[in-house]
């Protein structure tokens, strides 16, 4: 029953609200005033978290997919007892704060994705129900529920208009995933103004066609029991992931309560005294929690922590009946990969066979998902293509499709790369599960929102991107990635890998899952290359290595990929000119730039020029070589081999190229010097 | 009536594609056996089309938006009498032929957008009825309707997936976009197999959630008459776009028929044999054309020649009748901008205010739409940011809401980043109209997809993106572009400009509105920017310009943006330590490396070292600079000038770095030469 305090604790909120806006004079009041009842509600009754350990591994998950309303999400961390004081709150949108302007992973306890780009929370809750489905059907036993968590999200009219939400949602319903509970803030506000200039759509009709149970309150503002009886109804339906359409007001309390001027503005003065008067509150009071508030948040984080206590004692009767099971689980929980893991990973010579990349890649995963568990995911509906199906894969499905469950390991994401990436950071930010997406290199550009959140949070997510370049042939340009690598090459904190061989493949996953808190994507051929001399998982794992050695070389040539046996070729041809080339595999510029300089210097020297080999827009290869063969525009199609022929991408036009280069330099005469050598990064020799 | 004819013709189209895919030996037969029968339809009794005048202005537009079936496409183009010739259907995926493995606007004759990346071609679709819409409301007369034309799309299961479609379906259902008309191939099957493994939602439920006219078809396989009857009905709806479901079977007449393994790969011998058996042809012979389909479609392409005709009577007569709208519809048919429009840009000098540059695109869009109607477009639900909304401007929008009308030139695409840009090539690719899309340059990713093939399909794309910076402030790293810069820069045809001042925005949009075949992204800040000393529209128009020069330097800055300003102020402070310091601006790379190599070295001369400083990751630079101040991960929320400060990036961080790479070459000792210098590029001093 709704009681007084509950009327108190939600005008706190909302007041509270009102007020860090108004102190940072910048951010969002409407959402979180017009969301306060939804929060309140889910908050003290249904929400299990324990504020003081809030990694409890069987919490709910909570996520604001609308995240420009994270005052609210700051505003109940701080009411329920975790690490966000009223000075932190105080601090709201202030440089090195942990209230920063939109919701961080790993910058604010009790954050468990990170949001405000539209779309992607709700994205990313998909995969936390994924995870939680997962991992209940691997690990629960009769009894004991250890894994049973919901994942709750708030989303507002644009989350539900971005594309990557559609694609979630859709595969949600397909997948049933009944422990996902959606609240959607219905408020007919946008920036733009009222949803009727653009968003006229029926979100009912359209989770309906999606599969999923839809509920509906119409007064979210007053009438808190209604908000219990729908959760409480979508918790109880076990069949599909539930939205609740919650119809709010948008800043209400205010005077320009229902209108877009409470969206992203703080409130006036004037408005601000009338709210904290019609709510009970002393208008000359800032940041106000009355007794009231404090005691039923003070009693709401003490039931979380007896819950929490609950689950401890269960999990330690289930480790006695499960030993092996708690143990592993546990070493899941805590991110420990298993011991010796990584030698489970292919080494080649030179004696084997010439595949595409996406083939060794498939030899790969199906070692490592034998070690490793915790390896997950699947393709946007090109699983022949990519080849990233093991055999003896179950799929990821509901148990009724008669196709798979919930402890199958493979998941087929549809036509939806922006989703599965999306997806992939929610069972990353999970924990306990290393996700793995896949498409063609070039329609990781779908997913470009997602990607670089799993940059930003620090998430390790592993793309796989086949069909890498130009040599996919014949599908041509429009599948042709020739700015994608510039791209992720540019990110912070993104490892893009584009192995040579077999050994180069393996050092990839290699580095890609010890990156506990980096996303990689690792591009792969789709024609066949040669296992290269000298290659090894050690030195690959540098990010980039001396393939070739020579004294007193003439030339170095640096390349990735597909390209790195053409140079190779190319510097037979090169030295039957008398020019002696040197060659450089660069499988990922991103951890090469990590090495020392030493090192660094010791692969790109002073003393000849550099010349890099790419089948990509030379962009970016300007601090790594003196001067860079790629593609100068689109690619073509036609089968491999011919497309690169037509762009002179062979032997003997890359060593046409070397030895321009080589002449070129020679006439100018004059010491040639690494270009690494960097002022500001104090690199010299 | 179905005749044997239409029968013939039919197993004609399907004989045809197995064949083609057979020689070339890749492709996808599956899509074109199954849809022949509504390509059939279509063609030959609805689609008004002029196979030799294929840019008759009011044709009607077919899309293939499930573009790997274009097999289909380039089969019926030859038949209607296209520039498609049987030789071309054998070149099919061969380098250099004008039928690529994808179709692309610009290649083939009758290609009305380039389709293959799967949600592009139906959200295309949406921009060519927009486009449609708008003219027609704005050129037809009582007993003239010039403008009338259908938007024809077939779309499979892989682009009713994809993120894009349902963003831009939800905005065709808003605007109730009548005359488009798209097919939907419901064949169950997708390259992972059956849809049940992840595509399991109610499409047509879907659809009308959205506001769609949904119509649906049995037996797409034979009912040649309901399909008929479908396309008929969906024409007389007046009120909303029409989705039909048709029914098909994929690679009807294959002994594969109905499974996924004819989806991508050419059947097999023995199949090929026993479908032309059971089709009646005569299985040694390839390519066959029946004489009753040669005559058919004659008579098909005769009837569009007279439809053509009588269009052309009906303009002549308008033309004497509305003789200054049939003049300036001409001028926008044929792609020709108004005399002396480019006077309307406006310029500035120093003791003008200093404000965002967002403000300036604001001033800059207001005087344009004066003089340019052919100017259309909005923004992703950021109009009061991205200030594109300018003073009068009526909102394109069905006139049954009250809101405007179709002759309203403003868009209110909702947030549908990815949506509203593919909306934009579809309105670019109609032609007579010059689209803009809007957003925060952070969220321009999320359009990834169709930036890169507005520059594949070579579209006057005029993309704002303003909040250019961590110069956005409070909302933080979540928003703040870091890599976009460097991967817009990556992309070939694509020009991405940040201009510094006033004078520096009006060359911006002075280039993008006369790069007819170019899209343009254009960077606005959000905080204040002063009108620079020596800044012209006229240097700017070169991308890259000195803006402060120097005899004898020690250093030069190259600069863009809200950065060029602190650059300004930095070399001020470097001069008190005597340190002689020119900066250059460089609003647009592309446009400054596409100057001849003299010019390049004015700017860029060797003789002292170059630094550049952006508010980015640096990736990119080294081929423009010996050293490089940027970000080196994410940005930070809080006032905007504070985040400058914490990143150092201020007048005095700028002069220190300065003074070190100063004293670095001159420590070195050895000359210095422009960065620009390239042995393959032919660029030497
Ligand atoms: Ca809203
Ligand atoms: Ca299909």
């Amino acid at each position: 029953m709704a009681s007084n305090n509950d009327l108190i604790a939600v005008n706190t909120i909302r007041t509270l609200a009102a007020d860090v806006v108004s102190k940072s004079n910048s951010g969002h009041p409407g959402a979180p005033m017009g969301m306060a009842p939804a929060a309140h509600v889910l908050w003290t009754r249904h929400l299990n978290f324990s504020s003081k350990n809030p990694k409890w591994y069987n919490r709910d998950r909570f996520v604001l997919s609308n995240g420009h309303a994270c005052v609210l999400q700051y505003i109940m961390l701080h009411l329920s007892g975790y690490k966000v004081s009223m000075d932190d709150l105080k601090s709201f949108r202030q440089i090195d704060s942990i209230t920063p302007g939109h919701p961080e992973l790993g910058v604010t306890e009790g954050i468990e994705v990170t949001t405000g780009p539209l779309g992607q929370g709700i994205s990313n809750a998909v995969g936390l129900a994924i995870a939680q489905a997962h991992l209940g059907a691997v690990f629960n036993k009769d009894g004991y529920n250890i894994i049973d968590n919901h994942t709750y999200v708030f989303l507002g009219d644009g989350c539900l208009q971005e594309g990557v939400a559609s694609e979630a949602c859709s595969l949600a319903g397909h997948l049933k995933l009944a422990n996902l509970i959606a609240i959607y803030d219905d408020n007919k506000i946008t920036i733009d103004g009222d949803t009727a200039v653009s968003f006229t759509e029926d979100v009912e009709l359209r989770f309906k066609s999606y599969g999923w149970n839809v509920l509906h309150v119409e007064n979210g503002d007053e009438d808190y029991e209604a908000i219990e009886k729908a959760i409480s109804a979508a918790q109880k339906n076990s069949s599909a992931p539930t939205i609740i359409n919650l119809k709010t007001t948008i800043g209400y309390g205010s005077l320009k309560a229902g209108g877009h001027d409470v969206h992203g503005a703080p409130l006036k003065k004037d408005d601000l005294i009338q709210l904290k008067k019609k709510f009970g509150f002393n208008p000359d009071e800032t940041f106000a929690v009355p007794q009231e508030t404090t005691d039923l948040y003070k009693a709401t984080a003490e039931k979380g922590a007896k819950k929490e206590a609950a689950w401890n004692d269960l999990f330690k009767s289930y480790a006695e009946k499960y030993p092996l099971e708690a143990s592993e689980l546990t070493r899941r929980m805590e991110g420990r990969l298993p011991e010796g893991w990584e030698k489970a990973l292919p080494t080649y010579s030179t004696s084997d066979a010439a595949v595409g990349s996406r083939k060794l890649s498939e030899t790969t995963i199906t070692k490592l998902v034998e070690v490793l568990p915790e390896l997950m995911g699947g393709s946007a509906d090109l699983t022949g293509s990519n080849l990233t199906r093991w055999k003896g894969a179950d799929d990821f499905q509901h148990p009724s499709t008669g196709l798979g469950h919930y402890g199958g390991r493979y998941i087929r994401f549809g036509v939806r790369e922006h989703g599965m990436v999306a997806i992939c950071n929610g069972m990353a930010a999970y924990g306990g599960i290393i996700p793995f997406s896949a498409t063609f290199l070039n329609f990781v550009s779908y997913a470009a929102g997602a990607v670089r959140l799993s940059a930003l949070s620090h998430l390790r997510v592993l793309n796989v991107a086949t069909h890498d370049s130009i040599g996919l042939g014949e599908d041509g340009p429009t599948h042709q990635p020739v700015e994608t690598a510039a791209w992720l090459r540019a990110v912070p904190n993104l490892a893009f890998w584009r192995p040579a061989d077999g050994n180069e493949t393996s050092a990839t996953y290699l580095v890609a899952i010890l990156s506990q808190h980096t996303p990689s994507v690792m591009a792969f051929s789709r024609q066949n290359l040669p296992q290269l001399q000298n290659s090894s998982i050690e030195k690959a794992t540098k990010g980039g290595y001396v393939l070739d050695d020579i004294e007193n070389p003439d030339l170095t040539i640096v390349s990735t990929g597909s390209e790195v046996p053409l140079c190779v070729e190319a510097a037979k041809l090169l030295k039957e000119k008398g020019i002696k080339t040197r060659i450089v595999s660069m499988p990922c510029i991103e951890v090469f730039n990590s090495q020392d300089t030493k090192y660094k210097l010791s692969v790109l020297p002073s003393g000849a020029p550099v010349l890099s080999v790419e089948a990509y827009s030379t962009f970016g290869w300007g601090s790594l070589s003196h001067d860079h063969f790629g593609l100068k525009a689109w690619g073509a199609s036609g089968p491999f081999d011919k497309v690169y022929a037509k762009f002179d991408m062979t032997p003997e036009g890359i060593a046409k190229r070397g030895e321009k280069v080589v002449a070129f330099y020679k006439k100018r005469g004059q010491p040639v010097f690494s270009p690494l050598i960097s002022a500001l990064d104090d690199i010299t020799e």
